[in-house]
């Protein structure tokens, strides 16, 4: 699939998913502890990204597990970034920012400037107000606002109230993307009856969906009731599917069987 | 007042609340452009910091405005909670951060171990699992629970449905103070009425209350609604009180003023 210089992350996304044949995003989130030995945080991503870019159409760097090594971390991340960019595979920061106008530019400048990510998570908690700044301050990039999250007691805040939360997040989002075509959800996969409501209140947009896997998430429920071209997150799964020193193999390996697996379940394959 | 060894940030912020008659946080957003000439974004804050100490029962540097000058900012932010610690004045990160658990406490790492934060502000969208690991990681720090904010707009989430979003928030962070008296509340200025609701629906929580000033919240109706312990936040009518060289002193005059504005509504003084 032919995509246009300067497109769109969402385009290279699915640019991804038609010529590999793949919608998984694979999710970044090294843990010291459970690295294998030998190696170090920015390594492991490293030959993990580079095993695993062929079954990829998105890396999804989460921004905590290199904050929690500080000055280090954040050069890693930076790092992990760039090498994404030279394996032409998009890189969607998971940070969750949120905050008001003037800081939610500031965290924008941080992800697509500085370290120069192709997208980013935010929080929606503060209104239109704090996602607004990150869709305007860079318009090829894709913003994922969380929506109904994977987790177990999200509901207790998410489904509050008879008109649950989660519509009126997928509402506002579906509102704003007539005019900033740069935004999707994240929509987990531990509830399809919540991923066929968001469907059915906001059509049409990027989807990110994690919770698949560890989290309890069915593939054949959420191929079924998802948005068809969402991107299904896997991280721990692959990260960690070898532990000696060809981990990186044992992740691709993970990764190619979790793409087959779900592809196996997309109604229209 | 006497604060034992080893207290908690809230009772180090209520010592320094009585022993120097002020209710106000000051607030770090420095901005590049906003700058005095000659001066760079750390030198800046060191020099607030000192200047203001006497007038403020905490420090809130806003992690937006490091991360956005990418390892610099990051460096700089871990000189300024350090500094934070040499002037005795607690250090609240401003980051709003919010995650699934495992995630949590990888940002509570960074927030407490790595950067030596004294509290953490974050964001309750993904329900209590979410803000328990912050809880728990450090006992002695303080996390302040996003609940309302000050910002246009916000209203169309947090006062989502019959039962307001704000308040089941601050029904679920009363909750949590039972067993986690480490755990405090955002509200902002801006609302008066929703100030009294939630202070009615979960009394006696350590707030932290920004919006003041060049946001519009007034200082008299804060005084009468809040609850009565609150820190006030400024951050931009303090920092940039005077654009010359002794910009230092311009702050230190800007923030004892308001102190003493705010002093003069409360209604016990």
């Amino acid at each position: 699939m032919l995509v246009q210089a300067g497109a769109g992350t969402w385009a290279r996304i699915r640019a991804r998913q038609e010529d590999l044949g793949t919608r998984l995003c694979i999710g970044l989130d090294p843990v010291g502890d459970r690295l294998p030995a030998g190696t170090n945080l920015l390594e492991f991503c490293l030959r993990i990204m580079e095993a695993t870019a062929p079954f990829a159409c998105a890396f999804k760097p989460n921004a905590a597990f290199f904050e929690a090594e500080g000055v280090a971390g954040w050069t890693a991340l930076l790092k992990v970034v760039g090498f994404a960019r030279e394996l032409g595979v998009p890189a969607i920061l998971d940070a969750k920012r949120g905050d008001i106008g003037h800081t939610a530019r500031q965290y924008a400048r941080a992800a697509f400037d500085v370290l120069g990510a192709d997208g980013l998570t935010i929080n929606p908690y503060l209104g239109r107000e704090a996602m607004i700044p990150f869709l305007e301050y860079n318009e090829s990039a894709l913003i994922f606002v969380l929506c109904a999250t994977s987790n177990p007691f999200a509901e207790e805040v998410q489904a509050a109230g008879t008109d649950p939360l989660f519509l009126r997040v997928a509402t506002i989002v579906k509102d704003l993307s007539a005019s900033h075509p740069n935004v999707g959800l994240v929509v987990g996969a531990t509830r399809p009856e919540t991923m066929s409501a968001i469907r059915e209140a906001a059509p049409g947009l990027p989807w990110l969906v994690p919770g698949i896997g560890p989290q309890g998430g069915d593939l054949a429920a959420v191929a079924a009731a998802a948005e068809p071209h969402s991107m299904v997150n896997t991280s721990r799964q692959v990260l960690y599917a070898g532990t000696g020193p060809r981990f990186d193999m044992a992740a691709a390996q993970a990764a190619r069987e979790l793409r087959d697996a779900y592809n196996a379940h997309l109604p229209d394959r």
